[in-house]
């Protein structure tokens, strides 16, 4: 087999790719290990930055999301029984927009099948070779047959625990990374959700209410890292929730029946450089922002928008400058969007490993932020993003 | 011997709280534990917020800083060979006023003096009694003699190491403290300074040139804890100070005769509550903030805003309710104060302890300052400092 551009992943980052070069005219194949019922159910983040929305709208895929998505002015940080408002329009100009992540990649995924481009599901890559090459190749396996498919570059969109980032020679690439002690309980409830993202740092650890329709709200609590599921009953899920929301008489948060939870454990990791030879990585292949902030799958977009406009470039003049960038002009988003989860992190957990001194730090910043509008816009416009630099 | 208000400590506090009280018509004594000479020739930092200055300014004690100190109107941060100019008047309509503490100390001092109000030197306090009554005590001795004040109230402003903050029984006062691993060495040099006052975050450390006039300079570096300033030969200083404030080429800091020394180690401390029965504790006694930022002086002097407020009032009214709440009201400022200082040099400093990933997260937060007018306002409105609020 034989292709201009190799993806490897159908999550978000290689969908949107190949949408990028299709439009280009650039053909690709995209190999997914999971198949499509398991991609489509990946239950992720649902907070698109106007850049994503922007992306969506200029590959005429933005249909839905404009219909069922929830345009959001607001993000609430609770502490202390007190609330930080943040005006999004007030401060930035800019609004997020509310539609989970599955919903686009089901968007994306139906219109590349109906345009009857390459798309193999539980097609599960074993390597890759000749990278240093002009033709790399990826060898994969596919209704009980080993292929290989020939290629100008490949993309690799294939996630943390892919075989993309491991394929280049041992260092070259560089991870910087932060683990947490503690994960987040993630659930979907069949309930009428509050009306802003709500985040809350209590004594108790942190809390989360956002929502995915009018009916049904996304709901979060930070958890040991060493609690299984099974270990929070509904009940004690919606006591706790209440609690760390400072939801005292349980009134304000509609409980309904929980038909979804899953298990995120927390981490910050970037690798560098995101390319070797005819390699280029993208999305949570190469960094991982934790989930505070919502940025993982817009960063994704912004990797393969510098991406695709290189390859773009590439096969247009032939010129190769904006391949070779690709890494360091992706690194510097990538980079300020991984410290500002980071930072949003430290500001709203609580900490198993923080003195009574850090602790009394971190409540003083959240005073300071709920005073001061310059503290509030710092939030706000990251939390917004900023546009995407195509030079 | 019998007074209305005994303070413990010549330093910023115990003087200018000395000057509120006369100006109000309430008597006190001043107890130093050092000489004249010793307290004077204390050298500190010397950046006056305007509510400091406004203070100096009521009490009829500006004259010499107006005349001899320089009103500073930027601050400048270097990483990376960049530099970030935060425009004071810009971004928050202030200024503040570069005037060293230890002048300040001289006039204050030199005013109480000549007002021939009590200001006892090397009267060594070796304990407190009767806080819990009307009548506390000040035990000290002087001249060779054992003498015992009598007291309405007593203000420990004795500093870090002195005896007021444990006086009180144990338990009663919490210590919240993070000390670091490295320390401040800072000299005086006669020589030109930089026109803004700069810091700088460089992979050799932290360092800062600000200025004393415009003919000596105060200069520092971040050394380990552990050094001590006879490693640091002059040639050494200049060396290192040049290569941390990327003035490769040695011409744009001036180098000059080294004529003072000292060694600071860093530590950011909060004790609280700030009083017991007729005891009120303000300034170092209470909280240390590290140096970045130059709170100290600042802090101690709205402490003493409030406490003499609080004491005027008693005096005039006999209600004791601001008296009961002065801890209160100072802590939110003393703790905002300590988290800006704190996370200034959070900012700013190598860390020994950091990963590869945290210190791209350092220098990516500079990068975003860098472009941010929100987050450089942040810096700006925090480090001009916020009115007092006497309410």
């Amino acid at each position: 087999m034989r292709t201009q551009v190799g993806i490897i992943g159908a999550g978000p980052a290689g969908l949107f790719l190949s949408h990028l070069l299709h439009r280009a005219g650039i053909e690709c194949v995209v190999v997914e290990a999971q198949s499509r019922p398991y991609v489509e159910g990946r239950v992720r983040a649902g907070v698109l930055e106007p850049g994503t929305m922007e992306t969506l709208e200029m590959l005429g895929l933005d249909a839905r999301m404009r219909r069922e998505g929830m345009v959001d002015e607001g993000l609430d940080i609770r502490f202390r029984g007190k609330n930080i408002h943040l005006d999004l329009p007030g401060l930035t100009g800019k609004r997020v927009m509310i539609y989970g992540q599955q919903e686009v990649v089901k968007d994306l995924i139906g219109a590349r099948l109906e345009a009857s481009q390459p798309l193999l599901f539980e097609a599960k890559v074993s390597r890759l070779s000749d990278l240093d090459g002009d033709r790399p190749k990826i060898h994969f396996s596919h209704d009980g047959r080993d292929e290989v498919l020939e290629c100008d570059y490949i993309a690799g969109c294939d996630g943390f625990h892919g075989v993309s980032r491991q394929a280049p020679p041992p260092g070259h690439i560089i991870n910087y990374e932060r683990v947490y002690d503690f994960a987040w309980l993630g659930v979907l409830s069949r309930s009428r959700p509050l009306g802003d993202m709500t985040y809350s740092n209590s004594d108790r650890g942190f809390a989360l209410c956002s929502r995915r329709s009018n009916a049904v709200s996304r709901l979060y609590l930070q958890i040991d890292a060493n609690d299984d599921h099974t270990s929070w009953s509904d009940d004690r899920f919606w006591g706790e929730l209440h609690a760390r929301m400072f939801d005292e008489d349980r009134t304000e948060i509609v409980e309904g029946e929980i038909f979804q939870r899953d298990i995120a454990r927390l981490r910050s990791f970037v690798a560098s450089p995101m390319q070797y030879g005819r390699l280029l990585l993208a999305g949570d292949a190469v960094h991982i922002t934790p989930p505070a902030g919502a940025k993982g799958l817009n960063l994704a977009v912004a990797d393969v928008r510098v991406m695709a406009a290189a390859l773009i470039e590439f096969y247009r003049t032939g010129n190769k400058s904006r391949l070779n960038g690709y890494s360091e002009k992706c690194l510097d988003r990538v980079w300020r969007t991984v410290r500002f989860a980071t930072m949003l992190t430290g500001l709203l957990h609580r900490f198993p490993e923080h003195s009574a001194f850090e602790r009394n730090l971190q409540l003083t910043e959240l005073e300071y932020i709920l005073g001061s509008r310059a503290a509030q816009t710092t939030i706000a416009e990251q939390y917004v993003g900023t546009p995407l630099d195509l030079t």
